[in-house]
């Protein structure tokens, strides 16, 4: 049957699947007018070896994540004092156990990304199942700290993600893109109290500098335009980068320029994803 | 037959199933120079579902334009009192007919957009025929406002929609670019005395921000100038707005800037396209 | 048998098939230290047509061509007194022979761009020389001018192409991109006496507001430098347009700045291709 | 079996056949501060050899390389004193073998680039040897010039090429991107002893003038990035550009920006790729 031939519960129960509900917004912590929470998703050699592992370009391009990428994003976050959240498929968390254990070792959060950085939409259930519990372990057993936060690879959800995550008493996913704010995410109209910290392809390095390309300094522009209403709503400003398109010499500047601009307000709360998920929680 | 192959009634058929008849340019009213016609089309959910519905994440980017890109366009109209047509699936004002009620509650136009933002070329023309009338009656049923024009999904007409919309006595189209202003239909070379208000990919905002990836400064650098020229020539300027683009927190500007550089020029008519169709249809 | 496992007499005969032969810079006329040749290809339908013409939104997008674009092109060569070229497709000139009879009445060129824009390159051999030859007989029925040039569609030959091409005796190709300014055709490395007056994706509108999107800014000032050091080499500056890319309102003042800018110069020699291709042929 | 439930010794090969090994920054000679290392690849007319040579116009694309890009390219290197690396693949260099002579001539280096630019990958690993072997020495054979260093076609390595690269006894190869520096190749974490003069798709011309479009201002500003940043870190700045691509009017003015801003710095080391790696493997 075809979508237009569809009936109305069919297209309902698409839809309802995994919704926004109720938008969390108390006030922000200690006065606060404007949430930044940062985060990277460490995909290293994951991207390739998801597709098959063949090419040693790609490859070597993961693993640029690792030995510059990184570096230069820690490095920056410790001048700044921020603390952030990293999303790291077990295998890359695996292939880097030092980086990975620094990264927690230094008060950053680390979340679930995947085994491989694979689709949930192409798996069948029951591996879905086995290996997002697999890769949370996979993530404690090396840094000690157990996730309580998933980003899907490539923002994919299969019909089952949602209530995998439930079963595992996750307290947020961010994956999805119903808002700007934080909101609770419905399961077939029920609510789940699993909090959502939307992202978005407008906040992500990876449109402007693989699927297409634009200049640094209109990519900054953007960025900075989406933070500055955020804080003039009084809500909240997510980013998503990758440490091997950000982590460049021409790139990495941008999330300087960021910092130094959302510290200049004087009044912005640095968290981490599990930290604004914590706070929007008690508005659940 | 390859196409250079074809005999001559052939190539001329193609060409005169549907065509540009006469530009419908009457002096715009109380003496105004340029008529401004905004647009949005209300996908939200429907262009995915339209696929099949699969992606939970592009779902949430649909809901996105309920939440936030509505609320946004909904709040500028109304500080500079301007009203714009709204061409809506059925489906997406099924899912949110309170969202519609207050579009047409303030003055807006509803037009149709398709049942599911399903491709007319690819139905059988009976369900074409069945879908734009259940179509239209929906956003009735919904809204209380009977619609007078359509805007088919992603402007693709098929050979019947044309005599569909003529049997249903719409006053106008909006899915064509055969010139700046309006003009009037002809169907096979007769006159149908249905106007033709043109679109383009330069004034809508998805070439800019789906498909391809430019600053938001040079999207409006593109439209103002497309306006100037259109004030200069003392035509129209019509532009093409989807909530689940435009509305987020980079680009929402974009609108307020050009609502606010016509209305300094004193003398702007902002029409809805049902105005637009019928001031133009006076000259036909 | 791979491209790799290829004998040398293999890859040498695709290279000589049709290969750059003398440039041909004999000093300008009058003393001018620059051409300038501005060609317009004037696809409107055939566009759409040569695909089969299913589409009745593109076929609209060409005859905005026809109704918008050719009389602000027409109306900029006027006001600059300019001759130009203009490559018609022969099921195109027959749309709109008033169009093509203006063309040439004004004292522009008309030449060869297919029967309905196919491509050479997919067509039988035998079909390509009737429909080249036809395609010339057309133009030259309606409006009086024997075409000396042709202009394949997409810049496409096929390996038959340039023997039709001096079978017909033509002064010149313009569809290579071997060189900056024009140079004699080899055929299997024997002259032809053919001129060539290469095109370049860099200077033609499509690449930049069809298959990609940059500001209308932007591509100014790729011509502009693309000019500027024609100029300072003394050879030539050829430019492809399209009514229905070029002829927009946010885009046709391109065309006049570069006009402008070559005017002030005051050595400026604006010529069309046929007049290169006959001055250059003095360098044979 | 699909990459999600390899084991774990499946990952670790794919991603150990070829990886990044030490560091190779010894401080450069005579107290310079930063190296730049400028590569050319000449692929001329084999790019479109390689996928069967059917497009006359790509053809003509790949001379203008040799008539316009070279002699504008060699031009800039002589005015400023500087030597570059040139990679060329054996065919060529095989039809522009007095182009090849003169870059060694002047003191370039020449490098391999394939036989005809064919992809490593899809080669069966006798036949990437034997044309290994015959590419290096075929450019010996024109220029008198051995090859000591590789840059594969496309950046594309088999699973073969680096045990190759080891049996002829190369220096080095310019294929990978796991780091901004030089680093020593391991081979199933053995150590090889070839350096790797890393290259980045942020420093080639390609992926800003062939796959998308944007300004050559922009481009040149990210280079200009790239090098100032390298400055900073003391490190190596290395660029790739292809005589078709960079050897037009409008952006061949960027290397010659590039090189003056380098220049003026007073402490750069402008250096061949087989100069960086003989001094970097005084670090292995």
């Amino acid at each position: 049957m075809k979508p237009w031939q569809w009936p109305e519960d069919r297209w309902r129960n698409c839809v309802n699947r995994v919704r926004a509900g109720k938008r969390l917004t108390p006030p922000w912590p200690e006065g606060k007018r404007c949430a930044v929470a940062l985060s990277f998703d460490v995909d290293h050699e994951t991207n390739e070896l998801r597709d098959g592992g063949k090419s040693i370009g790609r490859l070597s391009w993961g693993q640029y994540g690792n030995r510059r990428g990184m570096p230069r994003i820690m490095s920056l976050l410790q001048k700044y004092d921020i603390k952030a959240s990293f999303f790291v498929p077990a295998v890359a968390a695996n292939l880097y156990p030092d980086e990975q254990r620094a990264v927690t070792g230094e008060g950053h959060e680390i979340g679930i990304h995947g085994w491989i950085h694979e689709l949930n939409s192409l798996l069948p259930p029951e591996n879905e199942r086995d290996l997002m519990m697999r890769s949370a372990d996979m993530l404690e057993m090396i840094t000690g700290a157990r996730p309580v936060g998933l980003r899907t690879p490539s923002w994919d959800l299969s019909e089952s993600t949602l209530s995998i995550a439930r079963e595992m008493g996750l307290l947020y996913d961010s994956s999805l893109m119903a808002d700007d704010s934080c909101y609770e995410l419905l399961e077939n109209l029920e609510r789940t109290g699993v909090v959502e910290i939307p992202v978005e392809w407008i906040r992500d390095d990876a449109p402007y500098f693989m699927m297409s390309r634009i200049g640094p300094e209109d990519v900054l522009a953007i960025f900075m335009r989406e933070f500055e209403q955020a804080y003039q709503e009084g809500e909240m400003f997510q980013l998503t980068f990758h440490p091997h398109i950000i982590g460049y010499r021409s790139r990495i500047w941008i999330l300087e320029e960021l910092i130094r601009a959302a510290k200049a307000k004087g009044d912005v709360w640095f968290a981490t994803h599990r930290q604004v998920a914590e706070h929007a929680s008690t508005a659940l």
